[in-house]
């Protein structure tokens, strides 16, 4: 986990011969692919390939081995991106009233399981305070009800800025995310939706499941869009549901199923696991 | 399992005692109670119960106390229900091309997971009659397209009513069933649905399941009401999906989904498992 | 959850007529029967049962009742148990260094998942001491290393006598439990095991596992008996592992599993869900 | 699935720039790689991958290409092997008396999920002879009780040879394995075990769980080694079973993981997905 190393992940029209360039550029210059997942869309004719290389023999430097790459990824058509590790991702949590997935995110955090470093808690109530006390971690509370919403977003936007963010995960944050923000920062905000989507979008989809009688309930961690609830999906999670099961009971079962969907979630976004391909996301597990 | 024996459903409005005078009058008559499930439910003030009761040394004759039992379930304003053990439910099941669900009920009815005697296998296209003639079953070939569908169904309707009929299995079977049948067979038609209800309902889940990029796939069986794809729920089951499996992987391991949830799903039935409230299903597993 | 009522817990040998005598007590004394779960051991001629009883129409007084149910129970030979409504368990959490097991017991207690009264955190390490302090409660540092573990388990002794401690949760604690402690406090010491048992029975399981080669990694939650790990089992939780998983992604994938699990048995058992046949133990769950 | 291919596996101690030599040899003769799985073993210093190889452009034959590339393979001191694509392997299914796992096996060759062509069946009982009857398949009837049992493995043996088998599936078979059979297949035998291995090795593992009284019970498809359900584990399912469960219930559980277990144990073997490494198996799963 730890040794300092690349990651690439590329996406390109398939082509023949391109895991054999980029292996042989990293080769050449004894870089060492210690990790290597690839996906050949054969409906879709493109490709995403996600390179872990360990650079501790490298003969230029991590720079100059990355700027040199610019002429191979050019020559495929391709969209890069390389990332050094080890990293820590400035991260922001969005949370309301709830706070499990805050919770788990910490926990989880705390023992580096996910390489983030939180900027600051972001609540629009007080309720998450005293947890990000706790863990000596700023938190911001702006006020978004009624006509103070724009003005709100304005705000996590000003902090975002300053604070240098880079991922934004909404926490069982319980405000519809605006068009032009979801835009600016597409590919950049995680959320955690209680339902298996695309079944119960909207609100209450617990109660929607018990009206439903379903015999499985589950969460859902999405990239967000404009589009509710209709992002590139991360993660499921599933967990059994009975008759007896009363809306707080399954909203009380789908908690564990939203703390695994999101942990899971940011895990793979943050070691950059994912590849974001129009609605779909293309996850490489670990 | 063998064992001679009732079984009785009952649900009424929720009220103290019912399970004293129940349990009581079995116990009076040397009936023993030998499973027991029961659901008060408090969000509808209704009361569902199913009773196993063991009859070899019941004091009158099986009819007698399924007769005498009337007083109560009136006195209680319940709706009730009583079978004889060991039974054989009579069984249709409707096909059409793919057969996997098919060979599971036979498989499972060979080895006496299933209580059911199969009637015949009705076919609207004829991919499955040489399983039938394997199992020595009869195949009825019936067909519907175009504007033989009404026809279609009539025979179909027919041959259930000559064969005495209880449950009708649609297995894979292609075909929107007609409000009418819905109605006359209500409660008695299971099918098999091949997504996670409610997404995906309508033609093609698996391919819609691929583009929306879950990472969950599912079945649902179901009561089939009027209202497609809309009955209460009997059971579901999902399998992981990742980025790389097309429709046919989804559908490939969607049959695995399909397979365990029809199975449980008919089991649950012929066994008086389940209690149809409503569009929800109360389902008592064993 | 939170309607007054009680809980009747009771074991006898199997004999026609427990539920209606049991059920009949109840009504006759206007309690009302919300739940009942009922196992008869056909096997083992046991019977096993869990009463919920609504008691706010009772024509007596709770400890009247309680009281006038021996006659009813001596005559059927029954060793049970009544537990009123609400109820808090007072609850001792014995850690070592690991906190994930301790931090989702807080989290649960906190949101009411688990209605535990925590006396008491007690280490044999000072990890946990921080997460003690932030949840205001106390927390005691025994030492067992070498020849101080007699001691120490005469002081914890001391300390669960002294704050009428009624249920021991070792929560990754990392000491072999006496026989004489496990006696003294048998049905009333609940372990985590991080595998899923009987694989995997002593020390570091995630390293058995890891060289064994499985293909799903999980964790046992079940009571303490004098025979390491072999304690009735409670709850167990698996999850997939791969070949590319080390021995520390297998303890990090554990974790899950290991939460999960120790949260289900506190709540079954304190909850009075369970009851310890012999080296099984009957699990009526939520 | 049907595209012309070549599939190559290749082990070797790790070294930097094998994916880049292999990418490239393949690249340089114009084959495209659609798929590539590979494993860098950091603990046992050690480098495994599996290469799907399109061949539709090769620049020559495709024997020419798996000959050249014996160059580089042995540069690398590596182990490898190429199958050329579609492929049915030759495989032999020995079963006993229970014929779940057979009816698997069947269905899913039928439905091209396994790409195996069946020589025989071969039994020691014939309780499946009218299955292998009704596929138009041989059946072979062995008889191995008491003496004649080493008659009987020569006869296999024979068998084996002489229909150029090169898959041994025990599927239920209830026979142990002679040392020297095991030797002399290794690798290319591949059994189910009806429980979550290590636990409840060997005879009636149902009831051995029934008795533990664990929460969950499994099945496990494995390489048959001379040591006794210790073989390199290739998948292993699970299924939740509850206290009033008794052996035959887990029985009739448990057939649902091991038809599942075997035939995903199968794919990944008849499609090269697996590597056996020691006591442990890579599985690259689709």
């Amino acid at each position: 986990m730890s040794r300092p190393g690349l990651i690439l992940k590329l996406s390109c029209h398939d082509q023949p011969g391109i895991i054999a360039k980029v292996a042989n550029y990293a080769a050449v210059h004894s870089g060492n692919v210690v990790e290597l997942n690839q996906f050949s869309d054969k409906l879709g004719s493109k490709f995403f390939a996600r390179f872990e290389i360990e650079t501790s023999n490298l003969d230029v430097e991590n720079q100059d081995f990355i700027d040199g790459f610019g002429t191979l990824g050019r020559s495929l058509h391709a969209t890069w991106h390389f990332r050094r590790k080890p990293y820590r991702m400035r991260t922001a949590v969005l949370v309301t009233k709830t706070d499990h997935c805050l919770n788990e995110i910490l926990w989880r955090a705390g023992l580096d399981e996910l390489p983030i470093e939180i900027t600051s808690i972001i609540g629009n109530r007080d309720n998450c305070m005293a947890i990000a006390e706790n863990h000596n971690l700023p938190f911001h509370l702006i006020e978004m009800d009624g006509d103070r919403k724009a003005d709100g977003f304005a705000e996590i936007r000003s902090l975002i800025e300053k604070q240098n963010v880079e991922l934004i995960v909404l926490a069982r944050f319980m405000q519809i995310i605006p068009t032009d923000f979801c835009r600016d920062y597409a590919g950049r905000i995680i959320n955690i939706h209680h339902s298996f989507l695309p079944a119960f979008i909207g609100a209450n989809p617990y109660r929607q499941a018990y009206e439903r009688g379903v015999k499985l309930i589950g969460a859902t961690c999405h990239y967000v869009t404009a589009d509710l609830d209709a992002g590139p999906i991360i993660e499921q999670e599933v967990e059994r549901a009975h008759h007896h099961h009363t809306p707080s009971d399954l909203a009380r079962l789908g908690r564990n199923c939203e703390r695994i969907a999101i942990a899971k979630g940011i895990r793979y976004h943050v070691n950059d696991r994912t590849i974001i391909d129009g609605n779909r996301a293309i996850v490489f597990p670990d």
